[in-house]
């Protein structure tokens, strides 16, 4: 299978290049749909367009198992600094995570298959929106659910590149793989006045500061030291004047969780933090929304996937991966079926470029390897 | 001399309310100054104009002692919500801090001394800019200091109008009254990240968080507790996303203090504060500008208004006044004489009016009273 | 009366030492209080004996005014290191704050006055326990004034050697001169446990991090700046093993204040402080003790001391003194007449002896200006 | 091999009663180790006495593999509060861990192991000092590998009794089980004095307060969410008086971490959050103390005893365990073999007791099931 990705080399780095020059961003991947539509039904696949508003499915095959692979589509709000022939054409826009890649690989693993026979059903989910939420605070696999992405799906499959590893290599874990992700706004509020008396007021900069240092005791104290947690505050904004105390102090941040329980302490014991502003005399409020859910790879999948690439790529080129407190909608489809994600090496070597960076790139090398173990894990799953 | 006041009360109401309408902010008094210079040249002073960028200087009289009396001209950037028939016909503008008063208030003792004989020489400081500074961080008072103002001036008085007391009463009080003013500018840098990686990152609001508190433990640990101080945060300001950790925080606040022992306590404890910063792993800027001196009456002056005061007005209605952490520029001026400056009441009753709030306005008896005291105050002080 | 005070000065040293070399603690003055008496006897004062526990009370004169000089006479819990010929022979036992010079300089006035005649009654207050309360709370004033020994005195004096001031001046101060003073003892409790379990248990050292740093925010932000006040936490305890967390933490600490409304509000504050503990999960106690009263000096016997010590030392050699933030019981003499106690510079120079240090002395030519000064005050409050 | 460990119940339940009835606390563990020696020698096994000062070491068999079995005898310097007839006979001491059990069942695992014939070589280790230190800071298990204990060894086995879980079931994790621990005592250094004057001294209680919030943001900020790490402050003491404020305040705490760069982290974490003393004018010291390395428990070993009692108990008795932040010295032993250690069930039912109580007890049919369990893992990893 690795031999068959190899000559279709060329044409993913052509589908690669074309959408990194064409990025969109989320639920505005038109342009990209219509592309992929497009190669979808030359190769015969009953392809459904608006689904989750830009996505797109494709089927091949009939009845059970059905196997389904996922590819995300969209693009950052980033201007891309790279000075390459294929550079964004989109001014503050570029994939800078690699979707690109993504759409390519699965075209590929789509092309491999509509050439292979298999008893049940390949279906390929390209999503839009895994970056943004929309108006409702939903992400493009959410959307693609409602539409009915999922039904009867047995096992979903989907990969992510990544810089931090070397090409050639693939690593996945075991259980969970993506911490969950929630975010707060809070206000800390005082009663503003003159700087000079501020025994006349309630300062809620001075309590902020109390605020934030409570919050950051949680994960120390609160949390299970086996359990990943994160709370970070990622911005903190009063007041404009140097000899002004305002009337409050906004803070948002992200919270970061594994398990359930853990979810729920973090909401509590940040509200918990908050309320020391009632005690020293002002208020607060909180509002946390809820964001994706962990992402769990089932550990039977992991195993096919892993003996997968064993076989195509070597035993030492299969690491094993850990818990990242980062987080992939990926877990809204694999919660309704058997799944895993494995991460797929892109790092150009002396020259590590960060995801969400301006200069973010792949090794283009990662797109045949990637292609070949998620079509032969795809196959084997089909019991092909 | 009361008695002579109430005689011009209806032309110190119209002047206060022309003025009223008419707010001009620091530095562009151009209508308040050519308003003033015309009634003092009718007055046959003799009168210099843009003395101090848009300060006006009047002289009567002849030789030794020289009294200044002065008067400060700027309104606020604050729109009035007053509904009165000569509320601020200047959007966005208001004398919201009194100055209106203090200049009709001058020029009514200006009125009065017209007609009387004294040895010495009476001189007015109309003076902009009290509320603000320009580009090199200068306000009014220096301003005029720069062109003359205070030359071979032996004594100088000056009131504020106070909208916390009644009328009928003033307060003066002895040394110290208002406090010396700095402010600082600070950055707590650190080197910010996903949000959810917060081992790669030195979170800076988390710094800050300390740094807040190490500032707060300052005036409680570090200074007399018999020494008045003050350091307040105004504003903090970090971060945009709640995932993403900021590279720095910024911070701005006011220094408060009446002696200059205390003054450099708090600029290095402000910095050692900072430091925090670095001992956690990232780092600061901090800039300190240095604002108005610390304003102190000079005993023998007060016994002279004191004594006036209670002639006029009564004893009972003489009060002592207490040091505020507030600042007036007046304390430039009088470093360089023997000076004093008052608080007149203008309260209105059961409905007190707060300084630099929309709303304020005075109770317009006391006009004549201010000018009364300031008046036989300054003849005394001249020997007549 | 500078010039009969040194006639005596020998006397009023061999007093001073043969006092130090016998130091007694509070309400343990019996050696001091008899040899007090008998001095006093032989001077043909009226002397009563065994008030206040272990004071002596001494009159001599007839009718108003009634004038009461006050000395101190207990000794401190500590162990003398100076190497002098008079030093104290009680081990663990010392004099180390000069109630032994204020001892001498009162028998010195006693014997100065014992020769003078004046209208009125001249009472000297020779008082236990000013360093300690008993077990009901209270020091050696207020128990005299339940004995009767305040009973219509008209004024009082009393002097506090000063081993920061040089010998030969005196500071006296108008209005508050020291602050009152209470005590608080405080539990921040939460629920202990392993270590290594962070999570199960309240971890009440955490707590009481916070705590500390909201009790120093409190002078910084909820006192006026111009008021002087302290709260300083004096210890803190909590757990015995590294790898167990303890059900608590103690905390003692000490409150000074000047003004009721600031006492009051320092108390409401350190309980908000301590709340935090409940907002935390946790709880706390706290338990506050009334100790000493803000000690004022009445204006008017200020200006006789002051004119006095003018009068005898020279213009130069008084100063004003300024507020400062230790207790003294004297505050419950002058609460019941009109009071004035000054500070009696006592410094040796070039090696300044802390109070309450084991190696504290004084420079012995103190006690002939002490005492001139407080005849002479006594004798001109006397109207002689 | 159950039926046969049923068979010897008596038998086991009157070893650990008897040594429970006499605990003996670490490194004096002589009654115990020459009653383990001498029921050792009657079992025919060769039996060397004195392995780490009172540690016993028993071997029957011959060559290669030799798969050894731990059990540790200390008990703790508790009072039992139990009312049983087994109950502690010396005052003060107390088997509160269970280790008493250890014993009893090591035991039964010599007497079953007795009559089987199986290749290679079984070796007991009866381990002192789990619990404590030598005065060189070393404990029973590093002593006995000093001594040879583990010279050879090809694979180690052992259990912990566990009051949190039921009666017949086992857990036993992969990788890390236990954590590494060190601990920590370090003073804050200020430069006391009186309480009144808090601007002449440095707090050092004021800076303990910042240090101790220092040091619980360490876990949250400063290591990967996915690491299990724990510094807890188990004491802070400085100060005796309320108006004295100390010269320092001392701190100990305990380290927990899982991996090596970890534990690098926090000590390196730790100084800093202590070197905000010297930000802010104090100093410090910090003395951290090596305890037990991390333990892992190797797959292959882990298979081994997981099927073991999967054979045995049933599928369903058998979990999966789960990282925890405790410390066990048999990671001493795990790192010089393959080894792995399980924890076996003891629960009463309705009346859980927590290790380490005056209360802890357990439910004596765990007996024979840890011995079955034991038993025949050590005989299938000899390839018996």
């Amino acid at each position: 299978m690795l031999e068959k990705a190899h000559k279709i080399a060329e044409q993913l780095i052509a589908w690669r290049r074309d959408i990194h020059r064409h990025p969109e961003l989320g639920f505005q991947e038109f342009r990209t749909a219509a592309s992929v539509a497009e190669e979808l039904e030359a190769l015969e696949y009953a392809v459904q367009a608006g689904i989750g508003r830009t996505g797109v499915v494709a089927e091949r095959g009939e009845g059970k198992p059905i196997v389904a692979v996922r590819a995300d589509m969209d693009a950052l709000p980033i201007q891309e600094t790279n000075d390459v022939p294929y550079a964004s054409e989109t001014p503050g826009v570029m994939h800078a995570c690699g979707h690109d890649c993504h759409v390519a690989i699965a075209l590929g693993v789509a092309t491999l298959l509509s050439t292979e026979s298999f008893p049940g059903t390949i279906r390929f989910l390209f999503q839009p929106a895994e970056e943004i939420t929309d108006e409702e605070g939903l992400s493009g696999a959410p959307r693609m659910v409602e539409d009915g992405a999922m039904d009867t799906v047995d096992t979903i499959l989907a990969l992510h590149v990544d810089s931090s590893q070397p090409v050639g290599e693939i690593a996945i874990a075991d259980g969970r793989v993506t911490a969950g992700v929630d975010s707060f706004r809070a206000s800390v509020m005082g009663d503003g006045g003159h700087g000079a008396y501020p025994h006349t007021v309630v300062d809620p900069i001075h309590i902020a500061g109390h605020v934030v240092l409570a919050i950051h005791g949680i994960v120390s104290r609160r949390i299970h030291p086996g359990d990943a947690a994160v709370v970070s505050i990622g911005s903190i904004t009063g007041g404009e004047a140097s000899n002004v105390l305002p009337d409050g102090v906004d803070l948002s941040g992200t919270i970061r969780y594994m398990e359930s329980n853990v979810q729920a302490t973090l909401h509590r014991e940040i509200e918990r933090a908050l309320s020391v502003a009632q005690t020293m005399g002002g208020d607060y409020t909180l509002e946390i929304s809820t964001g994706y859910p962990p992402l769990s790879n089932h550990p039977a999948v992991v195993e096919v996937v892993k003996q997968t690439a064993r076989d195509l790529l070597g035993h030492e080129h299969v690491a094993s991966g850990r818990q990242e407190m980062g987080a992939d909608d990926f877990a809204f489809f694999s919660s309704l079926a058997k799944g895993a994600m494995f991460r797929l090496g892109c790092r150009i070597e002396e020259d590590e470029r960060k995801h969400h960076s301006p200069r973010f790139n792949v090794h283009e090398d990662c797109l045949p390897i990637g292609t070949a173990v998620l079509a032969e894990a795809a196959l084997r799953l089909l019991g092909g």
